[in-house]
Protein backbone atom coordinates (compact mmCIF):
# COMPACT_ATOMS: atom_id res chain seq x y z
CA UNK A 1 0.00 0.00 0.00
CA UNK A 2 2.90 2.63 1.01
CA UNK A 3 3.92 1.75 -2.56
CA UNK A 4 0.76 2.69 -3.76
CA UNK A 5 0.83 5.65 -2.30
CA UNK A 6 4.46 6.92 -3.39
CA UNK A 7 3.32 6.06 -6.92
CA UNK A 8 0.99 9.29 -6.20
CA UNK A 9 3.63 11.49 -4.94
CA UNK A 10 5.86 10.57 -8.05
CA UNK A 11 3.23 11.69 -10.12
CA UNK A 12 2.70 14.99 -7.95
CA UNK A 13 6.43 15.03 -7.90
CA UNK A 14 6.46 14.87 -12.12
CA UNK A 15 4.27 18.17 -12.32
CA UNK A 16 7.00 19.67 -10.46
CA UNK A 17 9.34 18.81 -13.22
CA UNK A 18 7.28 19.81 -16.20
CA UNK A 19 7.50 23.47 -15.22
CA UNK A 20 10.72 23.42 -14.61
CA UNK A 21 10.43 23.14 -10.49
CA UNK A 22 12.91 20.49 -8.25
CA UNK A 23 10.63 17.68 -8.84
CA UNK A 24 9.49 16.52 -5.13
CA UNK A 25 5.64 15.80 -4.40
CA UNK A 26 3.55 15.07 -1.66
CA UNK A 27 0.51 13.65 -1.06
CA UNK A 28 -1.44 12.89 2.56
CA UNK A 29 -3.74 10.09 3.09
CA UNK A 30 -6.74 10.07 5.94
CA UNK A 31 -8.52 7.17 6.60
CA UNK A 32 -7.50 5.13 2.89
CA UNK A 33 -8.47 8.44 1.51
CA UNK A 34 -5.75 10.78 -0.10
CA UNK A 35 -7.21 14.34 1.08
CA UNK A 36 -4.71 16.36 0.05
CA UNK A 37 -1.40 17.11 -2.88
CA UNK A 38 1.37 19.16 -3.06
CA UNK A 39 4.59 19.65 -5.07
CA UNK A 40 7.38 22.03 -4.91
CA UNK A 41 6.62 25.41 -6.31
CA UNK A 42 8.96 27.90 -4.78
CA UNK A 43 10.45 29.23 -8.26
CA UNK A 44 6.70 29.51 -9.72
CA UNK A 45 5.27 31.42 -6.63
CA UNK A 46 8.69 32.92 -5.69
CA UNK A 47 7.96 31.94 -1.76
CA UNK A 48 10.11 30.41 0.09
CA UNK A 49 7.52 28.04 1.76
CA UNK A 50 5.70 26.48 -0.81
CA UNK A 51 7.52 22.95 -0.43
CA UNK A 52 5.58 19.90 -1.71
CA UNK A 53 4.86 19.03 1.96
CA UNK A 54 4.12 22.44 3.03
CA UNK A 55 1.35 23.00 0.33
CA UNK A 56 0.11 19.71 1.06
CA UNK A 57 -0.23 20.00 4.81
CA UNK A 58 -2.33 23.92 4.66
CA UNK A 59 -4.29 21.54 1.98
CA UNK A 60 -5.36 18.74 4.38
CA UNK A 61 -5.90 21.39 7.55
CA UNK A 62 -8.02 23.16 5.30
CA UNK A 63 -9.83 19.92 4.59
CA UNK A 64 -10.12 18.51 7.60
CA UNK A 65 -10.92 21.78 9.03
CA UNK A 66 -8.43 21.26 12.05
CA UNK A 67 -5.14 21.88 12.68
CA UNK A 68 -4.39 18.45 14.04
CA UNK A 69 -3.96 16.08 11.10
CA UNK A 70 -5.06 13.15 13.30
CA UNK A 71 -4.87 9.33 11.32
CA UNK A 72 -2.91 10.77 8.39
CA UNK A 73 -0.05 9.50 6.56
CA UNK A 74 2.45 12.22 4.84
CA UNK A 75 3.73 10.51 1.48
CA UNK A 76 6.84 12.49 0.19
CA UNK A 77 9.81 12.05 -2.15
CA UNK A 78 12.12 13.06 -0.57
CA UNK A 79 13.36 12.94 2.99
CA UNK A 80 11.67 16.73 4.51
CA UNK A 81 13.98 19.41 5.01
CA UNK A 82 13.91 21.03 8.64
CA UNK A 83 11.20 23.47 7.92
CA UNK A 84 8.56 20.70 6.87
CA UNK A 85 9.89 18.44 9.52
CA UNK A 86 8.75 20.97 11.79
CA UNK A 87 5.44 21.50 10.12
CA UNK A 88 4.92 17.53 10.36
CA UNK A 89 5.51 17.88 13.59
CA UNK A 90 3.26 20.85 14.09
CA UNK A 91 0.15 19.38 12.63
CA UNK A 92 1.02 16.33 14.72
CA UNK A 93 0.69 13.82 11.67
CA UNK A 94 1.51 10.11 12.60
CA UNK A 95 3.20 8.80 10.05
CA UNK A 96 5.85 9.50 7.35
CA UNK A 97 6.83 7.64 4.30
CA UNK A 98 9.57 9.22 2.42
CA UNK A 99 11.35 7.84 -0.63
CA UNK A 100 14.96 9.17 -1.56
CA UNK A 101 17.24 10.49 1.25
CA UNK A 102 18.39 13.73 1.68
CA UNK A 103 22.18 13.93 2.70
CA UNK A 104 22.97 17.74 2.25
CA UNK A 105 19.58 18.76 3.95
CA UNK A 106 17.15 16.14 5.44
CA UNK A 107 15.92 16.70 9.08
CA UNK A 108 14.01 12.95 9.49
CA UNK A 109 17.46 10.76 9.32
CA UNK A 110 20.16 12.49 7.63
CA UNK A 111 21.36 15.31 9.26
CA UNK A 112 19.21 15.24 12.17
CA UNK A 113 16.36 12.99 13.44
CA UNK A 114 13.63 15.67 14.80
CA UNK A 115 10.83 13.39 14.25
CA UNK A 116 12.14 11.39 16.70
CA UNK A 117 13.05 13.49 19.63
CA UNK A 118 10.77 13.20 22.58
CA UNK A 119 11.70 16.40 23.98
CA UNK A 120 9.06 17.88 20.95
CA UNK A 121 5.22 17.37 22.36
CA UNK A 122 4.73 15.03 18.82
CA UNK A 123 6.85 12.15 17.94
CA UNK A 124 5.98 10.68 14.03
CA UNK A 125 6.70 7.13 13.04
CA UNK A 126 9.10 7.20 9.88
CA UNK A 127 9.01 4.23 7.14
CA UNK A 128 12.22 5.32 4.34
CA UNK A 129 13.37 4.36 1.37
CA UNK A 130 9.90 3.45 -0.75
CA UNK A 131 10.13 3.59 -4.10
CA UNK A 132 13.59 5.62 -3.11
CA UNK A 133 15.25 4.85 -6.50
CA UNK A 134 12.58 6.43 -8.41
CA UNK A 135 12.47 8.88 -6.42
CA UNK A 136 16.42 9.98 -6.31
CA UNK A 137 16.39 9.89 -10.29
CA UNK A 138 13.66 12.22 -10.77
CA UNK A 139 16.37 14.04 -9.26
CA UNK A 140 19.13 13.46 -10.89
CA UNK A 141 17.58 13.09 -13.91
CA UNK A 142 16.06 16.89 -13.20
CA UNK A 143 19.58 18.49 -12.41
CA UNK A 144 21.10 16.30 -15.31
CA UNK A 145 19.38 17.70 -17.72
CA UNK A 146 19.21 21.46 -15.94
CA UNK A 147 23.22 21.43 -16.56
CA UNK A 148 23.07 20.55 -20.25
CA UNK A 149 20.24 23.42 -20.74
CA UNK A 150 23.22 25.70 -18.91
CA UNK A 151 25.88 24.55 -21.38
CA UNK A 152 24.11 24.75 -24.38
CA UNK A 153 22.72 28.24 -23.50
CA UNK A 154 26.48 28.93 -22.80
CA UNK A 155 27.44 27.55 -26.53
CA UNK A 156 24.85 29.76 -28.31
CA UNK A 157 26.01 32.78 -26.40
CA UNK A 158 29.67 32.30 -27.55
CA UNK B 1 16.63 50.27 16.87
CA UNK B 2 16.19 46.68 17.99
CA UNK B 3 14.26 47.39 20.95
CA UNK B 4 12.33 49.81 18.59
CA UNK B 5 11.87 46.76 15.96
CA UNK B 6 10.69 44.19 18.87
CA UNK B 7 8.41 47.00 19.93
CA UNK B 8 6.20 46.11 16.75
CA UNK B 9 6.66 42.76 16.98
CA UNK B 10 5.15 42.83 20.38
CA UNK B 11 2.27 44.68 18.68
CA UNK B 12 1.58 42.24 16.54
CA UNK B 13 1.70 39.29 19.55
CA UNK B 14 -0.66 41.59 21.07
CA UNK B 15 -3.16 41.20 18.35
CA UNK B 16 -2.84 37.54 18.60
CA UNK B 17 -4.04 37.41 22.17
CA UNK B 18 -6.85 39.54 21.76
CA UNK B 19 -8.35 36.95 19.63
CA UNK B 20 -7.88 34.00 21.86
CA UNK B 21 -4.56 33.18 20.52
CA UNK B 22 -1.03 32.66 21.81
CA UNK B 23 0.50 35.80 21.61
CA UNK B 24 3.45 35.65 19.68
CA UNK B 25 3.63 38.05 16.56
CA UNK B 26 6.71 38.88 14.10
CA UNK B 27 7.63 41.84 11.94
CA UNK B 28 10.54 41.90 8.70
CA UNK B 29 12.70 44.43 8.17
CA UNK B 30 14.08 45.31 4.68
CA UNK B 31 15.88 47.77 4.34
CA UNK B 32 14.79 50.00 7.82
CA UNK B 33 11.28 49.45 6.04
CA UNK B 34 9.03 47.29 7.81
CA UNK B 35 7.93 45.05 4.83
CA UNK B 36 5.82 42.41 6.57
CA UNK B 37 4.28 41.58 9.80
CA UNK B 38 2.40 38.52 11.58
CA UNK B 39 1.08 36.68 14.58
CA UNK B 40 -0.31 33.42 15.70
CA UNK B 41 -3.07 32.61 13.74
CA UNK B 42 -3.26 28.36 14.91
CA UNK B 43 -5.81 28.49 15.94
CA UNK B 44 -8.45 30.81 14.31
CA UNK B 45 -7.44 29.50 10.73
CA UNK B 46 -7.23 25.86 12.20
CA UNK B 47 -4.03 25.70 9.91
CA UNK B 48 -0.75 24.33 11.56
CA UNK B 49 1.67 26.41 9.76
CA UNK B 50 0.01 29.94 10.19
CA UNK B 51 2.92 30.97 13.03
CA UNK B 52 3.68 34.52 12.95
CA UNK B 53 7.20 33.81 11.17
CA UNK B 54 5.40 31.83 8.85
CA UNK B 55 3.08 34.29 8.00
CA UNK B 56 5.28 37.73 7.94
CA UNK B 57 7.97 35.24 5.33
CA UNK B 58 4.88 34.51 3.14
CA UNK B 59 3.90 38.25 3.16
CA UNK B 60 7.70 39.03 2.75
CA UNK B 61 8.67 36.87 -0.37
CA UNK B 62 5.45 38.36 -1.81
CA UNK B 63 6.09 42.53 -1.68
CA UNK B 64 9.74 41.65 -2.38
CA UNK B 65 8.75 39.26 -5.32
CA UNK B 66 11.21 36.81 -4.59
CA UNK B 67 11.83 33.83 -2.37
CA UNK B 68 15.34 34.91 -1.29
CA UNK B 69 14.89 37.65 1.53
CA UNK B 70 18.39 38.88 1.69
CA UNK B 71 19.02 42.01 3.22
CA UNK B 72 16.26 41.71 5.94
CA UNK B 73 15.88 41.11 9.41
CA UNK B 74 13.59 38.78 11.43
CA UNK B 75 12.07 40.36 14.90
CA UNK B 76 9.81 37.60 16.55
CA UNK B 77 8.69 37.73 20.42
CA UNK B 78 9.76 33.95 21.28
CA UNK B 79 12.48 31.54 19.67
CA UNK B 80 11.66 30.05 16.35
CA UNK B 81 10.15 26.44 16.70
CA UNK B 82 11.74 24.14 14.06
CA UNK B 83 9.28 24.96 11.59
CA UNK B 84 9.67 28.35 12.00
CA UNK B 85 13.70 28.11 12.12
CA UNK B 86 13.69 26.00 8.98
CA UNK B 87 11.74 28.36 6.91
CA UNK B 88 13.97 31.20 8.08
CA UNK B 89 16.67 29.18 6.28
CA UNK B 90 14.54 28.27 3.04
CA UNK B 91 14.03 32.21 2.88
CA UNK B 92 17.88 33.10 3.50
CA UNK B 93 17.26 35.54 6.30
CA UNK B 94 20.39 37.37 7.21
CA UNK B 95 19.35 37.80 10.53
CA UNK B 96 17.22 36.74 12.91
CA UNK B 97 16.40 38.76 16.18
CA UNK B 98 14.02 37.44 19.01
CA UNK B 99 12.84 37.95 22.33
CA UNK B 100 12.30 35.19 24.59
CA UNK B 101 13.43 31.89 24.73
CA UNK B 102 11.34 28.81 24.34
CA UNK B 103 12.68 25.79 26.04
CA UNK B 104 10.16 23.48 25.13
CA UNK B 105 10.79 23.77 21.34
CA UNK B 106 13.45 26.65 20.49
CA UNK B 107 15.19 25.29 17.81
CA UNK B 108 17.77 28.45 17.78
CA UNK B 109 19.41 28.31 21.10
CA UNK B 110 17.40 26.07 23.15
CA UNK B 111 16.60 22.26 21.44
CA UNK B 112 18.82 23.22 18.67
CA UNK B 113 20.94 25.68 17.14
CA UNK B 114 19.21 25.06 13.43
CA UNK B 115 20.38 28.71 12.28
CA UNK B 116 23.80 27.85 13.32
CA UNK B 117 24.73 24.67 11.10
CA UNK B 118 26.72 24.73 8.33
CA UNK B 119 26.21 21.91 6.90
CA UNK B 120 22.69 23.56 5.60
CA UNK B 121 23.14 26.08 2.11
CA UNK B 122 22.76 29.13 5.13
CA UNK B 123 23.57 30.16 8.40
CA UNK B 124 21.97 33.15 10.01
CA UNK B 125 22.97 35.74 12.66
CA UNK B 126 21.13 35.83 15.40
CA UNK B 127 20.95 38.22 18.51
CA UNK B 128 19.08 36.38 21.54
CA UNK B 129 16.72 38.42 24.77
CA UNK B 130 15.46 41.56 23.26
CA UNK B 131 13.14 42.95 25.56
CA UNK B 132 12.76 39.22 26.58
CA UNK B 133 10.90 40.05 29.36
CA UNK B 134 8.53 41.81 28.04
CA UNK B 135 7.99 38.61 25.51
CA UNK B 136 7.69 36.16 28.00
CA UNK B 137 5.48 38.20 29.88
CA UNK B 138 3.00 38.36 27.33
CA UNK B 139 2.76 34.78 27.10
CA UNK B 140 2.94 33.69 30.94
CA UNK B 141 0.17 36.15 31.51
CA UNK B 142 -1.97 35.32 28.61
CA UNK B 143 -1.61 31.14 30.43
CA UNK B 144 -2.40 32.31 33.19
CA UNK B 145 -5.76 33.84 32.14
CA UNK B 146 -6.57 31.11 29.94
CA UNK B 147 -6.22 28.71 33.27
CA UNK B 148 -8.32 31.33 35.36
CA UNK B 149 -10.84 31.49 32.31
CA UNK B 150 -10.99 27.56 32.36
CA UNK B 151 -11.26 26.87 35.96
CA UNK B 152 -14.42 29.44 36.27
CA UNK B 153 -16.30 27.69 33.74
CA UNK B 154 -15.91 24.39 35.66
CA UNK B 155 -16.66 26.18 38.69
CA UNK B 156 -20.13 27.29 36.86
CA UNK B 157 -20.85 23.95 35.20
CA UNK B 158 -20.29 22.32 38.79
Amino acid sequence: MDEYYMNLAIEEAKKAATIGEVPIGAIIVHKNEVIARGYNLRETTQNATTHAELLAIQEACAKIGSWRLEETTLYVTLEPCPMCAGAILQSRIPRVVYGARDLKAGCVDSLYTLLNDNRFNHVCEVTEGVLAETCGNLLTTFFRELRMKKKNQKRQEL
